[in-house]
């Protein structure tokens, strides 16, 4: 498998990150030991990437399940409810934070057995959450290599790589698979700005992985688009609402403007996980607002005059009409996502 | 004048610029004593912005004059061309550069004096370019401000502000004009990776005239433009062609895409020495691929991992049908620009 980069593991009660802050320059891992230490890793960016931080929260309840030293089952729920909030807080936007730690729970819920074996079942709860990860993006990528039919050039935004999940990535998934099988691809990554994910991360990963990769400003987009070499845009996503609406990194709004103007497909890759159907559109997903000095600041560097304000929304929410389709685990969905995502759902 | 930055000095036959690679933090100048000093001024961006240069080069020319010792109408005139050819070198994509060239040299071509006599005559020209360059400012203003009607926020792009011109900018003259009229009057402006005008030099200008502003990076243009808070986006620009077409910096074209899916105006400001009748359309505008380290590096510290490939466009062309108004010094040109752009040159 092309694969040298295994962002999450689980070692002896420990969660071990890469810590994505110090990417590319330094390759460090970042060690968790209690639920606290994962709650700031998610919210610092240590860890991140909707799928990814899904997994993280799973180790972390197990973590935190340890840590509670009680025999009363009712004790014991409350403690891991109160919990999973915490956890929960860390960073509003990806829905699939929410769900890991909403599987943990069930667990508990679910099993009139004695603490202690619910707490072995939380540890297998955790495992199968990881594991699925690395099995629903190699499936994605089955499923996006069919949609993409031959593409040769993808335009991707931020990173849905390797780094956001556990393996293969969800936006990446198919660019690895392809290149596994030795097909020919090339990416242009938008540096995406304020973090650089694509910049720092998507390029770092696509390159240690023979993929051919070139990175652009998230202004150069419809320059390269009108360009005529870019065959279909490719993005993940933090969640997707019941009628397709989805929030991904701020800027993938403005490429899926930018290619139904040039009728471009615009897919979005994700785990069924990360299907909110809860909600009805995007106008109910919680736009997480980032510190300003994401936007003041670049590798410690001021680049805005002190005094001048800034806006630093870390998401935006790309409507349903602009995406071509919406590739899972489980198959594909194309509009109207009302009626497919359900089916995707069952 | 709400105006306290001079970009541009000639002073004791030397031209003295605001050394914009320092800017925001340091405030210093830079001087130019020969045309070799101009044209790396030029070509670094110390001095930088489509009318700024063609100022700069008016003023160039004249140093190199005074350079050429000779009383040879002849000599002196193919001294004058060669040195014209050097200095068009500097940077490709803004017509205003060639424009400036053209008139010192047409002043040489179309004068039977004494070469003595002519240089004084090189000199006058270089401050009328100069000094026209502020009136056309104020006009491009108050007709920017008819076409306004009123807006109250305003997206813009780049640096089309004083540090681009001599005064008042082309984009901001309407909301320096505003200010000092004690209009209300707010500006987003985008960062504009890669070099970063946005966030280093229009925010600068801005701020320091008491403008209300507020620093985006270029991704976040779609999700502000859909919260309904943006009236009109202005841009300045590098070259239009005849039929409207419109060079400027990269990002540009992603904007005016993404404000015309919005319906929101989209206006280019400019003086008509910025419109190139010359040419059919944008497909004939050079557009300048620049350093890569302006891509893979901010403030010195490397932002890409060594070994990837980046682009680096630095301009793009936007589509005439995305612009609503052309707007200069001698008026308001509105589609079909080969029409209205042709009534405006005469």
């Amino acid at each position: 498998m092309m694969n040298k980069i295994t962002p999450i593991t689980f070692e002896n009660g420990k969660l071990i990150l890469i810590d994505q802050r110090k990417l590319f320059e330094k390759e460090e891992l970042y060690t968790c030991n209690t639920l606290f230490d994962v709650h700031f890793a998610i919210r610092d960016m240590i860890v991140r990437g909707a799928p990814a931080i899904g997994v993280a929260a799973g180790y972390g309840m197990y973590m935190k399940a340890l840590s509670v030293l009680t025999e009363d089952r009712d004790i014991f729920l409350l403690e891991m409810k109160k919990a999973g909030e915490y956890l929960d807080s860390s960073r509003p936007t990806a829905v699939n934070l929410s769900y890991a730690i909403n599987r943990m729970i069930s667990v508990i819920q679910q099993n009139s057995s004695t603490v202690s074996e619910i707490k072995k079942m939380l540890y297998e709860e955790a495992v199968k959450i990881h594991r699925e990860d690395e099995k629903a993006n190699r499936m994605i990528g089955e499923n996006m290599l069919s949609v993409l039919k031959g593409s040769k050039t993808i335009l991707t935004v931020c990173n849905a790589g390797i780094l956001a999940t556990t393996a293969y990535g969800t936006a990446t998934a198919a660019i690895y698979l392809a290149r596994e099988r030795g097909q020919d691809i090339k990416v242009y990554a938008c540096e995406t700005r304020p973090r650089l994910q694509g910049a720092r991360l998507t390029s770092y990963e696509l390159h240690k992985n023979g993929v051919d990769v070139t990175v652009i400003t998230d202004g150069m987009v419809a320059h390269l688009l009108s360009q005529g070499v870019v065959d279909a845009v490719i993005a993940g996503c933090d969640r997707v609402a019941s009628n397709g609406d989805t929030a991904n990194k701020i800027g993938t709004k403005n490429i899926s403007i930018v290619a139904r103007y040039y009728n471009i497909p615009m897919y979005i890759a994700c785990p069924t996980s990360t299907i909110d159907m809860a909600i009805k559109d995007g106008s109910a997903i919680k736009i997480e607002e980032r510190d300003e000095r994401e936007v003041t600041h670049i590798s410690g560097v001021r680049i805005v005059p002190e005094g001048v304000k800034v806006y630093n929304p870390s998401f935006d929410v790309t409507e349903c009409k602009n995406i071509t389709a919406i590739v899972t685990e489980k198959g594909i969905a194309y509009p109207p996502y009302t009626d497919s995502l359900k089916i995707l759902n069952i």
